[in-house]
């Protein structure tokens, strides 16, 4: 039988805490901190003791509203330091700058050279672009998340398999940390996605839900009693790859009919093809005609309107499916595909998941679009880097030995 | 954030402590059950005491070996009552009398009669097997477990859905309440099959794994971290009415192309009137039909293996499904399906899998066959009632309180 170590527990807490700080908007005190998190008051002054510590968080004067001693009011601090969400896809590489509260500073994209997608050259690419983002004094950078496509094993920090470029068992890490001078965190966009949402999305109201991601890859995240599953071998959540249509289309891992191949970008270009082999929607690569299609389905194109009816049909069996195993309270729809096709899509999805799925679990459900202000990959790839950061502090030695070596350099 | 409240923790403990007595196949000490379940050797000196004074445990001798003071050897007490497991299938109910060492003292099964399907009929079925099996002494009865098909809503006892009875609502807890004098726990043949797994079979050995059940009805039960997941609503699992085949056969919940359309007792009927619509084994009803083809192909009959081939094929794709998305350690395989159709139908279904799922999860998973010896349904539905039992001793009073109450009684 599983058992938390004293180490997930400590973890777990302070993320609860954080998420109602995150969740707070502005200063809050340890007494609607305790609330929110439903933790005993000890606990979360613990939490709140240590991030103080090592100065996450800062005391914003007091409130001497009511009875009693005046209560400290409690934020994140900006100051800190900062962390650089990175988003490799398939095509192009987004970096953001965040402070600690997670408002982004600065951002850029690379486009990735489709003939140079050895591991040595994007790794170079990801190092110039975190090298643009890191600020003079360079050790305030707490950490470096990286969201990378494929299965990612993320403590050994090795790609095991990123079909586009053709990528097996790459130890990516390794090549980064020869180029990157900050601690690195590595996982799938997929799991990065998820934490977002877990840190500032939808996971905040709910403990079960899950993240559908839509891109030229697609998967989703599962979240259970507020937690990422992750499977026995951190691959759990390999939708994309589930069978949709036996001996449908030929998908890019080799099968043929997986839910990837009908409702990815990719898949969705594939669709405009049997709808309308010569459609002048059809020009330019897979995302390119994705947006073609989002523009002319708003301006009531039957034939971009029939692509996003069949995509929809698609997607809505593919989510019955998982509304029957999984019998979540959410789920959010989020990426490319979700933000260029929208409600219409959502709608049409709704649905035919509806006419699928077993009827007292849909009604459970609610399915909704992504509403994260920001990219959801890397926002994600830096809460790894923020609770990686707390984590190796607590590990590496204790915070005032960590606080006399700030003090000496 | 979920928080676990003392009582699941305790539950939970409690569970782990029965599990490694049940597994250590005969007396054994504190010492390895601490071991054997990684709790504090003071949490399981407390779950000991509170399961040797409700007479569930009883120590037998001492262990004098080895330094220091001697060591009670722990054991199971058969004699503390009896529990009755029931599992309710589509045509038949079948009864089974455990000891509390899950030994089956006695068995009965009654048919069911497919014209007399409403409700108190059924009720009144259940009560009379139920009656049969108690003994002289009835409270000695601790508990009475019951696998009922459909959704079950275990807390009210509401048989939320049953597809072959056309029952929706129907409150089975209450109509047996009025004909049963014994403590009523109610589920599903899914979760009742996962519990039997827990207690006796691969859960013992892993924390995550996913427990196919093969009958009239397919569903599957999911293990995550040592305990049973039950999604929002209590009906997560319900693979068997995820989509196989888009607009494939017509199942009987009124959709198209479930798994269970295939897979199931029934659709493996369906496979054979498909392969040969003149075949002589298409005689009886699909219990019939599926044992017909079982025995067939064991004797190398062309037309019942090019069943088992196509069953294979269809229960393949549909485990690939299963271990893309959830990444599981093991997947049991049981009932009738799974015990007839044997190694020749997973061997198959191995094969395909292994050709549709991500190459490294499917390294990560064993796929097997039931290995318990008793029916998995029942044994399961028992164990609920043993669990009610101990749990229900908790909250309605002390067990000092119970025991003076046994005295004067």
């Amino acid at each position: 039988m599983y058992q938390l170590t004293a180490r997930d527990i400590r973890r777990r807490n302070r993320f609860a805490v954080l998420q109602a700080v995150y969740a707070a908007g502005g200063p809050t005190s340890r007494q609607e901190i305790t609330q929110a998190t439903g933790l005993s008051f000890a606990t979360v002054g613990n939490m709140i003791a240590e991030l103080l510590d090592v100065g996450v968080l800062a005391e914003q004067g007091r409130d001497a509203a009511g009875v009693g001693r005046p209560r400290a009011r409690l934020a994140i601090n900006p100051a800190r330091g900062v962390l650089i969400g990175v988003d490799i896809a398939e095509t192009a590489i987004h970096f953001d700058l965040f402070d600690l509260a997670m408002t982004v500073l600065r951002s850029v994209e690379t486009a990735i050279d489709p003939a140079a997608t050895e591991p040595d050259a994007v790794a170079d690419l990801i190092a110039r672009g975190i090298a643009e983002l890191t600020p003079v004094d360079a050790d305030r950078v707490l950490g470096v998340g990286l969201s990378v496509p494929g299965l990612v094993e993320p403590e050994g920090g090795v790609s095991v398999f990123s079909p586009y470029w053709h990528w097996h068992n790459v130890p990516l890490k390794a090549l980064l940390e020869q180029r990157v001078p900050h601690p690195l965190y590595l996982d799938n966009p997929l799991k990065a996605s998820t934490a977002a949402q877990l840190w500032f999305g939808a996971g905040r109201d709910v403990d079960d839900l899950i993240v559908v991601t839509l891109r030229a890859g697609v998967g989703i995240g599962i979240v259970i009693d507020g937690a990422l599953y992750r499977g026995v071998t951190n691959s759990a959540g390999e939708w994309g790859h589930t069978n949709l249509v036996l001996d449908g289309r030929a998908c890019r891992c080799g099968r043929r009919g997986c839910v990837e191949a009908y409702v990815s970008t990719r898949g969705i270009a594939a669709t405009l093809r049997e709808v309308a082999p010569d459609s002048p929607l059809l020009d330019g690569d897979d995302a390119h005609v994705l947006a073609a299609v989002a523009t002319a389905a708003e301006r009531g194109d039957a034939t971009a309107l029939e692509v996003v009816e069949r995509t929809g049909r698609y997607l809505g069996v593919a989510v019955a499916n998982l509304v029957n195993l999984f019998n979540p309270r959410t789920m959010v729809f989020g990426d490319v595909v979700a933000n260029l096709l929208g409600a219409p899509l959502l709608e049409i999805t709704r649905r035919v998941a509806a006419d699928h799925a077993m009827s007292d679990t849909f009604h459970a459900v609610t399915l909704q679009l992504c509403t994260l202000p920001h990219n959801p990959a890397s926002l994600g790839a830096a809460t790894f880097a923020l609770d990686g950061f707390l984590t190796d502090r607590e590990t590496f030695g204790s915070i005032a030995a960590w606080r006399a070596t700030r003090t000496t350099t």
